[in-house]
C-alpha cells in the first residue's frame, strides 16, 4: 500500500491528524526511565534509558495517533549505540501498527544521494543479495539545498518501494526566510520552487484517496505561507512541525489542511514529552503517572485540532 | 589546537592538498575485502568488509594526505552496523595521525541543530556526567537551508571544543545552482549570503596561520564562482569535491586557494577508490595490489594539484 493510504488510514482509525514527535533528551526524561541493566559502555546505558522511554511512550500515544515521528539527531547524538535504539524504536512503532516519520533532513549528490535514499528507503546491497534496511520507516524528511537531481532518488524510491518523502519546503524556525524567501530564476521564491518540484513528482505517487506520499514540511509558525502552499502542492501531504512548544496554535495548521480534514499531519515533541510536567515532577514521578500524562497531553492536543478541523472544513471524512 | 591548524600542519607535512573521501560501495570494493569472519548477521558481515577495505586504503593514503573524508550515507546505509564501522574508521584514521572531515551534510532547527552539533562536534550528556562523542571527527559538513539560526549551534561548538565546519556554500553538482543562485533578501545570491554568514562567523575561530575553521564548500565544477567566494571568504578554509570522478581538474580546483597554496583541501573519492582499476579487476586482485594502486592514485593526484599550484601561487608555503 501507498505511503500516504497507511497514513490516511490510520488517521481515519484515529479520528487524529496529530503526531508524536520522538525526541529522547536524556537530560529531561523522567528518572524513573534512567534505572538500567546494561552496564557495557556509558552510551549503551544511554540507549537503554532512551529505549525505555520511547517504549512507554509509544504504548502510551499508540492508540490515539496515526503516527510517530523519531527525531534521528537524538539518537544519532550517541553513535551507534543510539542508531541502534532508533531502529528498536521504529520496529516496535510499526509493530504498534504506527506510521513512522523518520525525521532525519537527509541529502547529498548523485550517487550519495542514492546511497542515503536505498539506506533509509529502499533496498542495500549485501556481501550476497539485497535487503530491506535497518531504517525502515515509512517517510523521510530530506533537505533540497543541492536542487531537484539530490532529490531525485528518494523520489525514484517512493515510487518503487511504497515510501514517502516529505522535502523541507518552508521550516518553523525564525531564520526560515534567510534562505527559503529568495528568489530564484524562475522568479518564484526557494520555497515554491520546491514546492514546484515537490507538487510535479506529487504525481508519480498518488494514492487510492488521492493525495501522494511526495511530501512537503510546512511549519506551523508561518499560516500565510501554508495557504500559498497547500494550492502550490494540492496532492502533496504536509508534515507540520511547530505547533506547541515553538509557538503554533490550532488555528495556524488549518490552513495546511484541505476541506476534507486531510492533507496534513500536525507534529509536536517537546510539547507532549516534557511540557506537561515540570523538571522537578519529572525527576519524582513513577512510569505509570508519566505514561498517563502523556496520554492526557496527546489527548488534549488531538482535541484541539480535531475541534478546529471540525470548524473549518466543508466535509471533514472523520 | 585549532581544527584548521591541525589541518594545515599535516598539509605541509605531507606538502599535499589533496584529500581521499572514504565511500565504501559493497558493490566496488574488491572482492578480497569480503572474505569475512563475522556471521552474527549480513549487516554485520558488509561493516566488516567496510573496516577491512578502510583499513588499507587509510594505511594506503596516510603517509600521503593530511586527511580522509568518510561519507556518512555508504555507512549509515548499513544501519548500526554500518555505524559502529565509521566510528572505528574515524578513530583508525586518527590513529594514524590523520584530520577526519565527516561528511554528513546535517543541520536542523534550535535544539536539534544542538543535538547535532553536541553530538559530532562537542559533548554529549549521560546518565551521569558527559563525554566526548563517539562521532569525534576534527570538521562536519553541515548545510545552511534552515538559516543561519540554524548553522548558530555548529560555529559556537567549533569554537567551544576546537572543532570545524565546512558550511554547504556552492556545491559541484548538475542542480546546485537551482536554490543556491536564487537572490535573496540582501541583494546577494543564496550561495554569497551563506558565505557573508560564514565570513562573519569566520572571525571567532581564526588559528595560527590566520585561517578558520569555520569553512565551506565551494565544488570543483565551478571554477568562476570559487573566485568570487574565495574573496567573500578570506580566512575560511574550502572543502572542494568534484576533482576527478565530477569532472574538475586542477586548474578548476586554483582559484579556491590563496597565493600561499593554502585555504582549500582538494577531495576525490571514486576517482581514487574505483576509478584506475576495472570492475573486472577488482574481482581478481590481491589486498597487496590495491593498496598499491591507491597509493599510485592518490601520488599522481597530490602532483597534479601540488604542479598547478607551484605554477599559480606567488608564494606557495610548501
Amino acid at each position: 500500500m501507498n505511503a500516504v493510504d497507511r497514513l490516511i488510514e490510520k488517521t481515519l482509525e484515529k479520528k487524529n491528524s496529530a503526531v508524536i514527535g520522538l525526541d529522547p533528551d536524556i537530560e529531561k526524561i523522567p528518572a524513573c526511565y534512567k534505572a538500567v541493566k546494561n552496564q557495557d559502555s556509558p552510551f549503551a546505558a544511554v540507549a537503554e534509558a532512551i529505549l525505555n522511554f520511547n517504549i512507554d511512550v509509544i504504548d502510551s500515544v499508540a492508540p490515539l495517533v496515526p503516527a510517530i515521528k523519531p527525531q534521528m539527531a537524538f539518537y544519532e547524538k550517541y553513535g551507534s549505540w543510539g542508531v541502534r535504539a532508533f531502529e528498536k524504536t521504529v520496529a516496535y512503532a510499526k509493530d504498534k501498527g504506527l506510521v513512522v516519520i523518520e525525521d532525519a533532513k537527509r541529502n547529498d549528490i548523485g550517487n550519495t544521494a542514492r546511497a542515503y535514499a536505498d539506506g533509509h528507503l529502499g533496498e542495500v546491497a549485501l556481501l550476497d543479495g539485497t535487503t530491506e534496511p535497518s531504517f525502515d520507516a515509512d517517510f523521510l524528511t530530506v533537505t533540497p539545498y543541492l536542487g531537484s537531481e539530490s532529490l531525485q532518488p528518494f523520489v525514484d524510491n517512493c515510487v518503487r518501494y511504497e515510501k514517502g518523502i516529505f522535502v523541507l519546503v518552508k521550516t518553523s524556525n525564525s531564520s526560515a526566510g534567510e534562505l527559503q524567501d529568495a528568489v530564484a530564476a524562475s522568479g518564484r521564491t526557494v520555497s515554491l520552487s520546491v514546492a514546484d518540484f515537490v507538487a510535479e513528482k506529487a504525481e508519480l505517487c498518488v494514492g487510492d484517496y488521492g493525495y501522494s506520499s511526495i511530501g512537503a514540511v510546512v511549519g506551523a509558525t508561518y499560516p500565510e505561507a501554508a495557504a500559498v502552499l497547500r494550492k502550490a502542492m494540492p496532492k502533496s501531504y504536509f508534515l507540520v512541525p511547530g505547533y506547541g512548544a515553538q509557538g503554533g496554535r490550532a488555528d495556524d495548521v488549518l490552513l495546511s489542511f484541505n476541506q476534507d480534514g486531510l492533507g496534513a499531519v500536525v507534529n509536536s515533541s517537546r510539547g507532549i514529552l516534557y511540557s506537561h510536567m515540570s523538571d522537578s515532577q519529572r525527576q519524582i514521578c513513577t512510569r505509570a503517572e508519566y505514561i498517563e500524562n502523556v496520554r492526557a497531553a496527546t489527548a488534549t492536543m488531538r482535541a484541539d485540532i480535531y475541534d478546529a478541523l471540525k470548524n473549518y472544513c466543508s466535509h471533514m471524512k472523520y
